[in-house]
């Protein structure tokens, strides 16, 4: 196994990469096209960084699996002996495309089935959100971060998705009455690093492992609960709703959604 | 009249002085109280900045009438053949609470009960949003905006209100399902910089009118809708949702919620 340090070394030579690339290509450059729907967008922006991703972790990490929101799809990841990278190369590519702020760059790195370190890239506004198991700790930049404070819902604003609140899934719109207040960004990467800062108590959103692996490790590593919404673990892998979530907030949600 | 260039420079003065004093208190001297409920707040920051801007108003334009958020109130500044002033020390005062960002220090000056000039301060992005009839024009800081291209309702993102949404108000659901998604950043001005930036096609909420008359002034100047959601103008003064959005949003927005 390659020391943590060396790997996390290359990691961040590559986000810096794709930062260059997505500020030389944001105001100009941008290529827009929808996959499953008029929502769902990926940019020629999204394709470069992830070819670029997978030509490097290949090159430089030779026996590892890699799976990639935008089509790069290696089978057997979960019983591989070694590495496997999950990565999203622009999260949040509607902000991307129309705001041009509040998204992010994730990659997931997992050992022998098992998570070692998160990478969550506030692109815009150059923060870096990085660590995990393989150093037991996370930080925003240099900056080690502390655990958040141990929210409860009403105390805590609540990170909500879109379609679960105009379709008030399994009562969220409920959860959200009895928080300081919704708010909605758009991406799971921003709100994950929203938790973890402590902005928001709880975040909820139905994510898939490109989305939320990069936040688990992390939120993780900081003591938050990662979980689906009725309180299972989540497999790694699946797409599914995922409830990330001071352990107060977590436990006062659980009960409303039990309730409804 | 003063020459609007005097009055502006008097402006940036005060709100640099502003944006300093929440800076050195942001992170160390935040005294949080309550008002109307738990989810409206006020705190020692706010009060301090509205008492600040008052006095600097009354010491460099003796003659002028004043409505401040956090209290300050002169009578009969409709009729008021001079300047009235409107302020809102802190928009998005759960955000500088909670989040640490997403709140603007905003002022709106009418002359002879006509608009003159009017400023949003994006404190942490240290980005003013200033201009109006006084110069035909909206800048932010030093750069001149272009009017925001005329998007239709599904090519842009929709910013909602929390409350609004929650209770499906007048069935906003609908026409939030028939844009790009919906954003939800709990800071009137930061929502109509939003929608003057083509970051969203519209935001509608209930404020009152230091909420909406800074961002009213320049939307305005920008060529953008500012009416009510039954496209009536917006009355000054009076506590109302407004809605602010390009032609094509705001005529489409219209329909639906007509037809609700």
């Amino acid at each position: 196994m390659t020391a943590w340090k060396e790997i996390d070394q290359h990691v961040k030579v590559w986000m810096n990469y794709a930062r260059k690339l997505i500020l030389a290509q944001i105001k100009t450059d941008v290529q827009v096209s929808t996959k499953s729907g008029p929502n769902d967008l990926v940019t020629n922006v999204d394709k470069e960084i992830e070819e670029y991703y997978v030509k490097q972790i290949k090159l430089f990490f030779p026996n590892s699996l890699i799976l990639g929101e935008e089509g790069h799809k290696d089978s057997g990841m979960l019983k591989h002996q070694g590495y496997f990278w999950v990565i999203d190369p622009i999260d949040g590519t509607m902000n991307f495309v129309k705001e041009q702020e509040n998204f992010a760059s994730m990659i997931a790195i997992y050992y022998n089935g098992k998570p070692l370190l998160g990478y969550i890239y506030d692109v815009m506004k150059d923060k870096l959100f990085w660590g995990g198991p393989a150093c037991q700790a996370v930080y925003c930049n240099n900056e080690k971060l502390n655990s958040p404070a141990n929210l409860s819902l009403k105390d805590g604003l609540f990170g909500a998705s879109c379609p679960m609140v105009l379709r008030n899934y399994r009562g969220i719109n409920e959860v959200i009455s009895k928080s300081s207040g919704a708010r909605i960004v758009g991406s799971a990467g921003i709100e994950f690093i929203n938790v973890m800062s402590g902005k928001l108590c709880a975040y909820l959103s139905f994510l898939r492992p490109w989305d939320y692996l990069p936040g688990k490790i992390l939120a993780e590593t900081l003591g938050l609960i990662v979980k689906t919404i009725d309180g299972e673990p989540v497999n790694v892998l699946s797409s599914t709703d995922v409830l990330v979530a001071t352990d107060n907030a977590q436990s006062e949600i659980f009960k409303i959604i039990n309730n409804y």
